[in-house]
C-alpha cells in the first residue's frame, strides 16, 4: 500500500484542526515592542540580535515585559528500523540506555538545563523496548520503533499522525503548565539517517549534502549510510508535497513527535525553540504541514551535521548560536533558550531613558 | 615631558611584581579534562566548543568537576577629555548618569546578569562628576577623566599604573570572595575612541580599520574620529613595544583598570571573560605587559564595532557569540559566562558511560 493512499485517519483529521487555528502574532505588538526597546538605556538597536530575540517573544506574548521563562525542554525518544542497516556508530539499546540517562538526569541536556533553570521531560514515543519501569517517562508510545525504511515505509500514516498527536498534546500541556518557552530534544539511534531523508526529500536536495557523521562513522559507515537513503527514498517512491507522507514513509516516530510540538506551541502561542539536525528535520514537516507556525519557531543553534544548515537554509532560519555541537537531545535548544530568557528579562526591566534621568543622543 | 621617559613609578613596580607571578595552568590538568571528557554519555567531541571551554576551565581550577560560578562582571567607569572633539553622539554626563543606572540595576548588563545568577560590580575609576553619593560604587576614582589625547597624553604613566593597579585589587578581592569567572564591562563615553587608538596602536593596524561608529555617530562624526585617532597617535609619538606608554597616551581610566583586572584574575587563577571593543582593547593591553595572562583570558562575542574583531585576531582569540551587539557594559561577557557556566555544569553532573550503564560505539 502507498502510505499516501491511506487516506485522512481520525489522528490526521484531528492535526488539521489544530493546524487551522494557528494565527501569527498581532504585528502591531512588534511594533509596541520596538517602541518599549528603543526606550531604554542603551543606544538605539545596540543589543542586536538580542533584541530580535526579545521584541519576537514580545510579540508572541502580547507584553511588551515578556515572560523570561519558565522553560521546558520536550525530549522525544524513539526507535529506528534502519539501524539493521549499520547506519549508526551505537547500538540500538543505547537509546533506552539514553532515556533512563536522561530521566536520572545524567545526560548532558539535563545539565546544562539545570545550569540554566529549564526542566526537562523525556516522553517515549516508541522506543524499541518498553521503559515503563524507568521512572520520569512520559509513556505515549505508537509503536516499539520504526520499520526498516529501506525496504518500506518506515511507518503508516496514521501512525505517524498519531506521534504527531502526541508532540501536540505535549505542547499543549506545556502551555498549560504556564511554560513560555519549549525546546525540542531527542533520542533515538539512527534518527540522523531518517532526519537526513527527510530533510533531503522536503528540501530537494542531493543525499550528499545532507548525509553527516551523527554520532560518529566512518568513511565507509558514512557511503553506507547515504546509499540507505537513496535507497529508500527510492523505494517509498515519496511525494514531497506531501510532508505527512514523507514522515511516514522515511521520518521517525519521536520525530514526527516535535513535528507535533512545533505545530501544538503554535497553536498555544508558546515559543518553540527548535534544536539541531532531528528536531530542525522535524520543524521542516510541521511548517510544510502548517506554515503559519513559522513566526513561533526560533532555531537555536548550528549544528556540525551538514543537513542542519541546509534544512536551516530551507526554512529560511538564521540560528543564534554556532559552537559546533552535534549531540542533539536538546543541548543546542537550551543554550539558545538561555539567550532568548536574558532577552526577554532585559526588555522588561531594563530602565527607559525616562526613569533612569539619563541623557539622550545628542541631535 | 614624554610618558615613557617618566620611569617606573610605584604603581608600576606593583605591577611588575604581579606579572611576574602569573604562570599558566598545568598542561597535565588539561588531559585530565579530556579524559573525564571523553568517558561522559556523549559522542566524544559532540559537544563541539562547549567540550573545549569545559577543559579550559578545567584546567584553570586544576578540577575535572569544575565549578559552574559564582561570577561577577567588574564593570568600570570613567570619562575622557577626549569627548570635546565631539566624538560620540551621547553627552559627557551620560558616563556618571549611566553608572547611576548600572548602580541601581537598570542596565541591560544588570539584566542579562539577574537572568544568569550573575553579580554586577560598578566602580568609579575616573568618572569626571563626583559618584559619592551613589549607592553601590566602589570608589577609586585615579582622577576626574583623562586629559584630551589629541593634544597630549590622557594621563600619566604613574596614573595609567594606579588604574592598572585598581582592576588587579578588584581581581584579587574577587578572587578572595569566591568568584571563578570575572566579566569585564565598562562605561565611559568617548571609550571607543581612546579603545580604536589604543587597538592601531598596540595591533600595528590603520587607523580606518578599527574606527566604528560607538554610539551611533553618523558618516561626518566617524570621520571626525578618525581623524582624532590619527592626531593623538601622531601628537602622543606612542611606541607600540611600550603598551604602558601607549595605555597612558591614547588609553582611559576605565581601561587601563580593565587591564588590570585581565592581569589579577590571571594572577589569582581566575577565568576573565572578555566584553567587546574597549575590553578587547584593554586585554591587548595586559596581554602586552603580561603574555603568560593568555591562558587565563575567554574572548565572549563579536562586536559589531570593526576594531573588535581586529583586536580579536591580534590576540588570536575567536569569541564563542556573533550577535550583532554593541552596547559594552560586559553585556557580552555575561552572556558567555552563560555559556561557560553551563560547560562546567556538563562536564561536573553528567553520568559517564560506566555510570548509566550505557554501551560505547561499535569498534
Amino acid at each position: 500500500m502507498d502510505v499516501a493512499d491511506a487516506g485522512a485517519g481520525p489522528a490526521e483529521v484531528g492535526i488539521l484542526e489544530v493546524v487551522s487555528r494557528v494565527c501569527p502574532p498581532d504585528v502591531a505588538a512588534e511594533a509596541r515592542a520596538w517602541r518599549r526597546l528603543d526606550s531604554l538605556t542603551k543606544p538605539p538597536r545596540s543589543l542586536g540580535r538580542m533584541e530580535e530575540l526579545a521584541a519576537r517573544v514580545s510579540a508572541i506574548q502580547d507584553d511588551v515585559r515578556p515572560a523570561s521563562g519558565p522553560a521546558r525542554i520536550i525530549c522525544c525518544a524513539a526507535d529506528h528500523g534502519v539501524v539493521a542497516e549499520a547506519v549508526s556508530a551505537y547500538p540500538q539499546a543505547v537509546t533506552v540506555q539514553m532515556v533512563a540517562n536522561l530521566a536520572e538526569g545524567g545526560a548532558a541536556v539535563n545539565q546544562f538545563a539545570a545550569h540554566l533553570g529549564v526542566e526537562v521531560l523525556v516522553c517515549d514515543v516508541g522506543v524499541a523496548s518498553d521503559t515503563t519501569s524507568i521512572e520520569g517517562v512520559q509513556q505515549a508510545k505508537v509503536r516499539s520503533g520504526t520499520a526498516n525504511m529501506a525496504y518500506g515505509p518506515a511507518m503508516s500514516r496514521e501512525e505517524a499522525c498519531q506521534a504527531v498527536s502526541v508532540g501536540i498534546a505535549l505542547a499543549r500541556r506545556a502551555a498549560g503548565d504556564g511554560v513560555r518557552f519549549i525546546g525540542t530534544g531527542e533520542m533515538g539511534i539512527g534518527n540522523t539517517t531518517a532526519a537526513s531523508a527527510l530533510i533531503a526529500a522536503l528540501a530537494g536536495v542531493p543525499v550528499s549534502s545532507v548525509v553527516g557523521r551523527g554520532t560518529g562513522l566512518d568513511d565507509t559507515g558514512l557511503a553506507r549510510k547515504a546509499a540507505v537513503v537513496e535507497r529508500a527514498l527510492m523505494v517509498n517512491r515519496v511525494d514531497p508535497t506531501d510532508p505527512v507522507g514523507v514522515l511516514a514513509a522515511v521520518g521517525g516516530l519521536e520525530i514526527a513527535a516535535l513535528a507535533g510540538v512545533v505545530i501544538g506551541g503554535a497553536a498555544s502561542g508558546v515559543c518553540v525553540i527548535a534544536d539541531g539536525l532531528i528536531s530542525t528535520a522535524a520543524a521542516l514537516v510541521a511548517l510544510r504541514m502548517c506554515p503559519e507556525a513559522t513566526a513561533y519557531l526560533f532555531p537555536s543553534h548550528l549544528s556540525a551535521e551538514p543537513g542542519h544548515g541546509v534544512a536551516l537554509q530551507a526554512l529560511d532560519l538564521d540560528p543564534v548560536l554556532d559552537l559546533d555541537m552535534r549531540l542533539g537531545e536538546g543541548t543546542g535548544a537550551v543554550l539558545a533558550i538561555g539567550l532568548l530568557g536574558a532577552a526577554c528579562r532585559m526588555m522588561s526591566g531594563m530602565a527607559t531613558f525616562d526613569e533612569a534621568g539619563v541623557s539622550g543622543a545628542v541631535e
